[in-house]
């Protein structure tokens, strides 16, 4: 099996969300803080016609994601506002980087910033916090993997965030990939018995994973044909041996248990991929602010 | 002004979240996890008549917030599911402790058992957090509160969760009060024109408050009649002269570089507000987690 | 309490509503007016490439309200219509003031006339009735308020409305201020029981107003912290007596029976707002229409 | 042409709102007026187990329209609330008539009494209105239809409450017939030629009418086999040269310059029908009021 | 009666989809195709900056029609595509004929042309399959109509696709118009009688249409004053029969047992009108593909 | 690689589609044939209390598929109708056979009949003809695939009707599996080299296929790794060699040219996915029809 690239920002936005979907959410989001009344302080203060220079810089190092969602923002909001940004999702700034530059109509300008800076904070901070799991396992050939723990309504971007920290996209719902958990084992009959129903379910499109707590497990999935096989909560020692069980035939996945400290040591058993909520669920937002000049 | 009443699960749901939100948030979130195709795991591998019995439990101490939003998750995925609460919102919980029973159709169950725990461990994280906060200000007086720094599309649960968990709920939107910053005051002449020009704006039920950065700017505030200040970045001496300088007319609000080191001791200067994005945005999802039996 | 500034068409567009609120309400009034079929008049008449002038005009005197939705109307019906308004929200017309011109494709044009004239007249209706109750104060210090007594679903452009005319906005909904009424006081334990639970209850952002019927209960409420008293259906020598015995501690509210004859004598009693739900739902819509020349 | 049956009222509920649309325009309503927070006075003041009983009284005569709308309500603002009708649409109510009763929770029923009644009381207005226009015609066998001119988003419920009231729906939109106009006659060459490019274009399920300023195009049209002709603006006596002129060939619809005053005599000269915007536009909502009592 | 133009392709784009409309459908379309993670097979493959010309041509001989959808889909998929129509809806192609150009970013061009081609075949095939039947009954003075039996969610496009094939529409839903069958008339208590009701309920501009089985019914139809009368299941003698009895009366629609093969000699009967759920039912889609050349 | 189960409906219901993904298209399909008005006919005809026993039968043989969105069709027109399915989708049907009962309000149960019949016809259409292409190539071992060549908007629907048929489903979207076609190889830099990117993006969960033409191709594509790989229009000998050249290494699917003639000798050949658009896009509507009696 291949091994992957390198980080995803070699190139600039390598895997933008649809504008659709980046039009919904913010819109959803700006209506969200704007309400019916919209910025009441700002209609209170400052004069119509007022405008703004406005300067998004980073506080702290990173990995930037989310700027498309920052440009919607100011586009959505009302018209005439110049979004610009300074560097690009996946890119990894220093505190006093500068983000963005954004100009125009004062009142406007205020409304939409608050919006822009949640969606950019907290993908950056995805993005980030993936990057330090991505650079732990750096060498080791393991890839990084999130989950779907995710916060509601948000799995789409919490995943390009992931994408832009460096790391691979798990699954993106119930939907779209068949992931066979003990239950379903039970049910079923056994590990191999459910990885055969679920040949028998799916067409060719449909990748095909089964979570595992032994070796014994592991070889029965391979007999079957998994594409995929989850390795749960297994030790270091444990790991390295279903690798070598493995030969190549699917790929192999660790749970459980990843955390920055030990998470080199999983990557080093040879296993494909790591998977953790941690990513998603752990991190907390990048520090980006953003400096504001009105002028009447 | 009357000290604050014990935090809010002296009463069971104190302040719901109302249905017609709770179930717009919640099919969304749906939405996303089952996609076009649903649950094509359980499809492949459990009998459609399949029943399963589910507990959950929390695997550690915190305090429990998005209930409603769980029992939406298996009212809106199906027909026929119960969800028994054994606890409320606003509850501290133990780890170990019993939080829910669910029953009914496996496959329905399964569907909807993410969405209801991502809602939970979500919104449970924030009232845990709070609850930090809100312990280390116990006895003085000071009332936590939140920001605006919330998810974008998950601020009604947010500010609901930081509830739960004892706080206080500052403005939801720019939409709702009017909260008078540097850019304005700038524009408008001064912290007095900017808050008689924001009275001037507002009805009755506007509640005005300006940020200011110095006890000079306090009392100009004052003297132009804001109903609230906030006062940035104050040094703990500071904050001592201006509840001083205050003498009950305003309520006095203290924000910038609150962590729960020093919150006791700015709590104890005796302001009335403490305000802080950490409580929403620094939290992490309580590990809340469900066991499962499938019977065929 | 400083006094209110001169009507708001001071200033052009004193408080525009949002971009995405205003694109809600015309596509949904579009979508109603065009169904399916779309303008099946102008399909069978009007070659697809007649183009079309026309003229807004006034026929009465009036207020004006509701030139962003007139523009997002022809704006969102189709692409190419130029939309030029020849006043502003809030200036007074007289009957012939021409109000905006459009021109472009004929089809379009016609297709989107209904939605924008429904809107604009209905808007400045609102507005022209709350001017004559504005006028009806002039010199007295008191503002005219608005009530959620609105059309449903349009509670934001009536409330902008209400502004365009002079009048100042009372609470948008149940959820942004508190207003405590007879049923609340009862269950509370009485007036100064109800605000104290309130202030107990709300954040630094929240203005707290309870109903009154007798100075005791205004006493009541002003000791307990109230932000703003509503004095029900008192007559003006009692309200007289309430601003004396408020001493400027909190707003002062009448309401009830306020009627064109009536009002200027309650503004001279010296309470701060005057609110009716007379002026959005007793206005009649304002009768702008709209001259249109097609030519092949 | 056979005259038209008596009011609508005769049966209950005639022609009932669908429940589709019904609860599409209720959740809209609610969701405007309990914002994200929902209602905060309650929620501050009330018990969440306080229950209370309520009783909708009309405080002045008229007729009612909007039940399913008010049902809808305290359907949909959370479970547990019963609403009970104690009369039916289309009814004559008088100054103290019970209109329905209404019990559970108390924090429900509160949050969904407003929406309820903005409702019910704008709807049963324009009932109220219409009824007045067509009491003015009785006898003569006119009968009384609304127009396009309706407030944004709520021409369904308008049009369903000038049935209630027993008038007669003109088109709902642009949609579903073909009004031919001065311009489009201009452009096609003609009456005779547009109501026969009318014809040319539409199926046989398109009903087709054209607006005509004198006896000449009235003959014309009708010789070009329209199925309506709207008399414009023309006086009483020049209507009754029309409905002898037409010999029952087409529907003869008077419009322009209808008042309460003058429609007895133009609905004796035999037009069929009789437009008016006045009872959508002109009318204020009726006064139907609740009386609450909660308990603890 | 006066008889139909030639088809309507005599202008480019005689009765356009309104833009809100179009942009809905295609908005869901475009959400359905992407999900939440976009074209993940372009996002692999190929870098962000290559760009792409592209040509859609049919493959077989057809009409055209919903190229503003496919305009649409290239528009709102992202920003900076160029869609270049070669024809014109209505138009006839041939197997070879080109139909659009679209050119600029490779993976947004790859990422709308799925759901503009799925909206242009299914449309063409409409407009295709109706213009066979068109052409079977020319020179006869017969329209041929569609029904409601449509594909849920596509009603309006897919009767925008019968009138680019020549057809013209029958009502667009249960709203728009009136068409009695055997139930209403079972309870009604006859063909008059049910006319008759409904002519009591309907304003000036809804058409009411008949459904009879026998010339019995069809002359008590004529004499109650309805506008159509749906001949069903009649043959041709029959037929014939009904157009002598009608003498112009009311637009007759013959319906039931229509193919290619009968149509022509019941279009010769002189019946006014021709309905058949096929062009929309068993119509198949036109064969347009679209050939890529994507360069870096 | 295990061969497929039986077809479908050896289990009913074997994958229900979710529910709030159906009750979504439903209430658009009602709203899209209600309108505004609703079901004049009946208003304007029966009794508001008139009731309704109806029988679904079907007309002719084939595969049921969609009866949850019949149901859903009576559940949300209004309350109070009652609908029995007499069997399940997947089942085969006779000329003749009864499908289902429904009873209840007569204007309720004729204003849902139409979208009912709408999804279940135009979905048991799809599943019936899926079904001729599976009998086609009964005991070849071979699967019949769908496509993305689907009506907008009905993606879901359709793919469940391709499984009641005994199809498979390939992939739902653009995003939830890899294609890589002639566009992404010729960037990419040939078979080998696209299948690599591809691989180097994915996570564990995707799926990867490639199109190719030629066995030197389906070589390359085998070494790289890929899971699955379409056999582009080659004939059956070719086809042949793929499957023997291929050792079982990955899905190989055919596809082009793909009819109910040629079907049986391709499965013949050892494929394991043959996938054609002829089963969504070539199917018609099976004939299943209703009879209502209505009693007042």
């Amino acid at each position: 099996m291949p091994k992957k690239a390198p980080p995803l920002n070699a190139e600039r936005y390598p895997a933008r969300l649809t504008r659709p979907l980046v039009d919904e959410l913010v819109l959803n989001a700006l209506s969200e803080d704007l309400g019916l009344a919209g910025d009441i302080t700002s209609q209170a203060t400052l004069p119509p016609t007022a405008s703004a220079r406005a300067l998004m810089v980073s506080r702290e190092n990173g990995i930037i994601a989310g700027l498309d969602l920052a440009e919607a923002a100011f586009r959505l909001v009302g018209p005439g506002l110049t979004f610009r940004p300074l560097v690009g999702d996946g890119d990894a700034v220093k505190a006093g980087s500068e983000v963005a530059h954004i100009s125009g109509n004062a009142r406007l300008l205020m409304a939409g910033e608050r919006v822009a800076l949640n969606f950019l904070n907290h993908m950056s901070g995805i993005a980030s916090h993936t990057r330090r799991f991505v650079d732990a396992v750096a060498g080791t050939g393991a890839q990084i993997c999130d989950t779907r723990k995710t916060t509601p309504g948000l799995r789409a971007v919490e995943k390009y965030a992931v994408r832009c920290g460096g790391g691979t996209n798990h699954r993106y719902g119930l939907d779209d990939a068949i992931l066979i958990k003990d239950n379903h084992i039970a049910v079923a009959g056994g590990v191999g018995a459910a990885v055969r129903a679920a040949l028998n379910f799916a067409g060719p499109m449909v990748a095909i994973e089964v979570e595992v707590d032994t070796l014994e497990q592991l070889e029965e999935a391979l007999e079957a044909g998994a594409n995929a096989v989850l390795l749960d909560n297994m030790g270091v020692q444990t790991l390295r041996k279903a690798v070598a069980l493995n030969r190549g035939r699917a790929k192999l996945e660790a749970s459980g248990g990843v955390d920055l400290e030990h998470v080199g040591a999983i990557g080093a058993t040879g296993v494909d991929y790591i998977s953790t909520s941690k990513i998603t669920m752990a991190s907390v937002p990048l520090d980006i602010g953003v400096d504001i000049k009105v002028s009447v």
